[in-house]
């Protein structure tokens, strides 16, 4: 099969003009300029767009969907507590609805890699009857003071033994997230620690994300200690930043990923770069949730592996990879002026590349190179705000938005085409349909707290 | 005529479930919870989505729509000199098809007004074609020191009558933009400040964009004074911020439209307030080119006038101002946390009725309110992005893309409708056709230049 389009963006090289993608048997076989104009049946011209490597988004909760801008204009600390509120409305069956749409638009986004981070388990089935890439990370919740470590531990094999059994045969791994420091207890964590090592386990922890969680873990001080002292749950403050704890606890190596690490040094930058710890940037849900803009220039200048992350639908609230790598551009420009290295093309690299490479699966994806699985997505440059196009890095960050996504591959699968889903085997409407239940219910639950 | 939607969002008042905008001789007479299911022929019901009042664009160039992306990654001084090169590689034929085609899509984003600042006076006739409302503000620049003020007057006063002419008839009016003071000698801005006065001008300036031009006018230092310098050309520093000459100088009233203001102090911000000078915040073109983050939030808190503009597409690149909503929020929520009192109904309300009263248009446009025009536009919330919508303000700033976009209509015309234009004369593929051109001496230029 041959794909054709005005520009390929290999990210591994310089654009192509008038280029193509050849894949066989799932695999791309061959990148380079357009040879002759013969068409064919399997030949698929895209004419005025670019073909790319399929987005790899680093963060996201795909299960949240169905509350997507149920939470506004709250800081950070009311925003999680109402969010903590609002799962308790959903049942099984609705989380799954609810995942599944979220698998559906990252599809319709050009996304082709997604690291989940599951508290249900849904994810899974989600993305498998998408056809997407990834990771899902199983996430663990233990704040009691007295929580059971071995009980702990039970549990938490128990869903991964049930997440392996479903992961056969498709391009989905498994991983483990303990949620953070101020959510799981130290003596959870060092059991978990342990039990990621001996199985082998990736993990992904949210660190450092707002003043408060280094408020509490520092100091015992702000609103969640406020929290915690109120319901009579005991805290100790462990007088370290997140991320030192992290450290002295032997979490930083190249199989964790850390999510948000807004509030970090650059003695930190440091630790995640000669550790090879790995990042998701989320700089759309930073922002918008007050936390603050991350220090990713020097993150990038000191070769620390980054990838991009939309984070849920709660805090962003699209799966827009592209208006991401906006924000990512636009927020480090801003504060940092001219000393941000971000150039259009790098923060492609990080939304692509970077984003494999912070999975460890650059190997497979990430790039348009012979080799590498067939991941790809095609964005349409026909729009009035694409015209003209000089330059596809900047078409790509500073114009495109998802909407323009015409197909995206997943090894050599087309998993989404103008408006279809080949691989999924519900119907959209009887889907959508279901989720309008949930959505009323949890208006009527908005409205009566007076919040709707 | 009736417009119904799942939301009605007048912004004068709380949004309106099942709502619906009665249209009569172009004018809104009333906004309403839909009366019954009566359809009929002159009911137009467009189901999932929003209608709300139609964006106005305080600040934009059209006439640069054909250079979009074509200077890139570059910081403020070198990216206006290389954009000062590349304007002189267009013919007048060149500019008015450019200009056309911004204007085309600035209708086909839900915007009805603009204010849009014209070097070569191109944007009258392209909004006018298009049908938009707004204002052209022509462009003064007299950099020269010996600068006559007669001749430069007299070039501006055929300019402007020629402009005056093309308007009558037409929701288009006439202002004047001296450049900046970086770019327009003292004297001269003597002499535009007597000459707009005495004819009721409103004007509009760039001011305090770049620390390089603070630089130059405080201290005569900075890439502009280099440049200056190295070209012979004297600059004598006058020793004070641009906003203070700008104060000095009768320039600040209610009048006066400033762009940017982004290096400026609460002192700055009283007088704004004080003198009731309105300000065209465009946080993504000052963000993309390294300027930084303007005091959105202090100007709000004090009362400012404020609009939201999306600049030209050269530093955005894109007419989209549901984006530039989404980026005022969260530039201002990521560098001033839980202090920043910017929600998503004041970031709406910034980019309708505040820009109305910016640009002294609110008696008759920015809400929807009967008595006033009826400029709207429909926002679809059929797509992936959009469900579930809890909350049509979230949906706005947070997930919507000026591509979803269904219906602009301005003063009861519809100027764009899924794809077409109703009031347009030219055939938009020729129009493409001719514009191609001009990118491709575009392309030969910047390829020469070592930059393409």
């Amino acid at each position: 099969m041959i794909l054709r389009a005005d520009w390929v963006l290999p990210v591994a090289r310089d654009p192509i003009e008038e280029g193509e993608v050849v894949v066989h048997n799932g695999v791309i076989v061959d990148v380079r300029r357009r040879s002759g104009t013969r068409g064919g049946a399997d030949v698929l011209d895209f004419g005025e767009a670019i073909i790319l490597p399929g987005l790899v988004n680093t963060h996201a909760h795909l299960e949240l969907t169905a509350l997507r801008g149920a939470i506004e204009d709250l800081p950070f600390f009311e925003w999680i507590r109402r969010l903590v509120e609002l799962k308790k409305l959903l049942s099984e069956g609705e989380w799954r609805d609810s995942t599944l749409w979220g698998a559906l638009e990252a599809a319709a986004s050009g996304i082709t890699t997604i690291a989940d981070t599951t508290d249900t388990g849904a994810s899974l089935y989600a993305m498998v009857q998408v056809g997407l890439r990834g990771r899902v990370y199983q996430e663990v919740f233990a704040v009691e003071p007295d929580a059971d470590a071995s009980r702990t531990l039970r549990a938490l094999e128990d869903r991964l033994q049930w997440l392996r059994r479903s992961t056969q045969g498709t391009p989905v791994e498994i991983g483990v997230a303990p949620h953070t420091l101020y959510t799981v207890r130290p003596h959870i964590m060092q059991t978990l620690r342990q039990y990621t090592r001996e199985k082998g386990y990736p993990v992904c922890i949210h660190a450092a994300e707002s003043q408060d969680e280094i408020a509490l873990l520092e100091r015992g001080e702000g609103k969640f200690a406020q929290m915690y002292d109120g319901r009579g749950i005991p805290w100790q403050a462990q007088g370290k930043h997140p991320v030192d704890l992290l450290h002295e606890g032997g979490w930083l190596d190249e199989r964790t990923l850390l999510v948000h690490c807004v509030h970090t040094s650059p003695h930190h930058t440091e630790l995640f770069a000669s550790s090879r710890t790995a990042i998701a940037h989320c700089p759309q849900s930073n922002a918008k949730l007050y936390n603050g803009i991350a220090p990713l220039s020097d993150w990038l200048a000191q070769g620390v592996r980054v990838g991009l992350g939309t984070d849920s639908v709660v805090s962003n609230n699209s799966l827009d990879m592209f208006a991401e790598m906006r924000s990512a551009v636009t927020l480090q420009r801003a504060v940092h002026g001219e000393s941000s290295c971000l150039t259009t093309r790098r923060v492609v690299e990080l939304a692509t590349l970077g984003g494999a490479q912070a999975l460890g699966m650059a190997e497979r994806t990430g790039t348009l190179e012979p080799g590498k699985q067939a991941d790809l997505c095609v964005l349409s440059l026909a729009g009035w705000h694409h015209f003209p196009t000089y330059d596809p890095y900047a078409a790509l960050v500073f114009s495109a938005r998802a909407g323009d996504v015409l197909m995206t591959m997943v090894g050599g699968k087309t998993i989404y085409q103008h408006g279809e889903f080949p691989l999924l085997r519900e119907s959209v409407s009887a889907l959508r349909e279901r989720l309008r239940h949930t959505v009323r219910r949890v208006r009527q639950a908005l409205s009566d707290d007076g919040s709707g």
